[in-house]
């Protein structure tokens, strides 16, 4: 039900960061690769998110880009795969890297992830060699305004801020370069 | 509980929208006849709801319009229709007319929507077929204010986000139709 | 968890309302004493509330007043009191009149209300006589600040939301009428 | 899934506080050590929040600072000590005082606190006692800008706002004094 949260970062810790959203601060477990992408806390972050409800509990999972969700919910298809297991996994690498191992059947590389033994790691290669999209840093159809992003980053936001502020569709929409400067702006200033 | 999302559009897929609401962005399960009505990412956009919740999920359901969303829930009262095969049958036809297909009995139209047998089809007909209100645009005392609405789109809105705003309570009470442009310019104005 | 909502009311029908916060259109079931309290649909309400958590059901109450929502938690504290009967009592009359049936033992009264039979009405009485507290329109060290209500209602506000901004924590620490009347306007702009 | 809470204080009660934020009134059960450290209803307040999620209940509980926060997730990790239990036992003194007496062996001490007996009290103590951090006013690396805060409680902020806005991330990066004060009203701006 939640698949995105877009605030103000408030702590970034081993697995998990804390946003503030409002003035609501949801806890968001995640990977090392999302945590080095994301920037300092006081920035302002977008992570696209899942919503993992039991019986005692409500946990949200977020990412800092939908090819790493994708790939944390196929992960979670596989059986003897848990939330940290995948969490674990997308630790190891890129979302494009650890697609390769997969296809790859590189189930020593698999198997380095905590948690996961070799025999999870020859299920996921089974259960997913043949599924995975080949993964592109976007979608095929949209790729990334570098142009947009460099000017961002020349105005002092982070690589990742000027992405997300990049890829949101009010910005897209923006027909010139200045417009959609502008529009970026508007998207990162403080809620 | 959660009646109701109002926010920017933030992506369009088959079965599903993304919207976000003040920095959280909810996922909507929806039909491809609500889809069609909708805008583009990036345009504000207004749906009716009903969240299921289940011991392993929250799902929430939404739609562009009322009629859409009591119908939804009196299909989801047949035994034998869950939230998917509701959202099919809904993809068929707008719901005017998948009420008239109910009150005809014409049980082949409807056991054309994917997971919807001739069996289920005819139990919808028998338990549905009596109780089903007249489906008109919007209830018989609240005729769209078609002016308003003129106005709004020739402004630039699409049409979707003009009767949103249209049937806003605090544009209704407007006495002037200058006075209902601006409380509705007021409801379009990014949150 | 959830003990109040602010927002706007948009729409109200037998047995509940709709209130939009921020985007998110909650749906509060009520009695019809608290229906009477509220203004008209586009006008800014505030609910106190209790939040029923199921496995299969997130269902909120809300009333006008804490004294409603206080005798709505002893009601469901008695056994074979739900919800639903709980607002029935609450829509036969208003808390303080209710009070006074439960403590004169007036069963004929209370088992009025829909699915409250004899058996019922007599637990309540057994159970609840001697725990009321006095009920008052506000809790004794706490008057309505009369004259406050009466300059925001001169300005358009309806009696509800004079009364719900005059007893807002900001407004009462505000020294002078003045102050007291700037601080309520600035709780009654739309959020 | 929820971290924290940051809004205008509504109420606060023997056990609990309620905090609106954005609309929402949020309930959240607390410890008499935290009621000391909060402001008066009206002022904004920032808790560190713990979900507890069951069948039947979502109960938000928040403190004043992180040490107490961890400490109550400490307690509640001890086998017979639940919320109510762990919120009895932080009324009883403050966090490193508690600490002490955990590391003390002060069997008595915490056994004054109600639902706490001695079985429980040495259970705490035998499963604590080596785990428990050197709990100081924050964690070493961050002390408090006393002199901010002396500004801040200069300009009629309580102590408790003051040290909240001044540990925010966003007030904590900017260069001068001058800039950190203006970062922090920034924070302390009503939402």
């Amino acid at each position: 039900m939640i698949r995105g949260v877009r605030g103000t970062l408030v702590a970034k810790r081993s697995g998990e960061v804390l946003v503030d959203v409002q003035g609501v601060t949801f806890r968001v477990q995640t990977s090392a690769t999302t945590l080095q992408e994301l920037g300092e806390p006081g920035d302002l972050v977008s992570l696209v998110t899942h919503l993992i409800v039991r019986e005692d509990e409500l946990a949200l999972y977020g990412f800092a880009t939908e090819a790493e969700l994708e790939l944390f919910l196929s992960l979670l298809a596989v059986s003897g795969v848990g939330p940290r297991g995948a969490l674990n996994l997308l630790s190891l690498a890129a979302p494009d890297r650890l697609t390769e191992w997969i296809r790859g059947e590189r189930i020593e590389e698999l198997a380095r992830a905590p948690g996961i033994g070799k025999k999870t790691a020859s299920r996921i290669v089974l259960e997913l060699r043949g599924r995975l999209p080949a993964l592109t840093e976007v979608q095929a159809g949209e790729p990334i305004d570098q142009e947009l992003v460099a000017a961002l980053q020349a105005l002092g936001y982070t690589a990742q801020e000027a992405r997300q502020a990049a890829t949101h569709p009010e910005v897209r929409r923006a027909p010139s370069l200045e417009e959609r400067i502008v529009a970026a702006l508007r998207q990162l200033a403080p809620p």
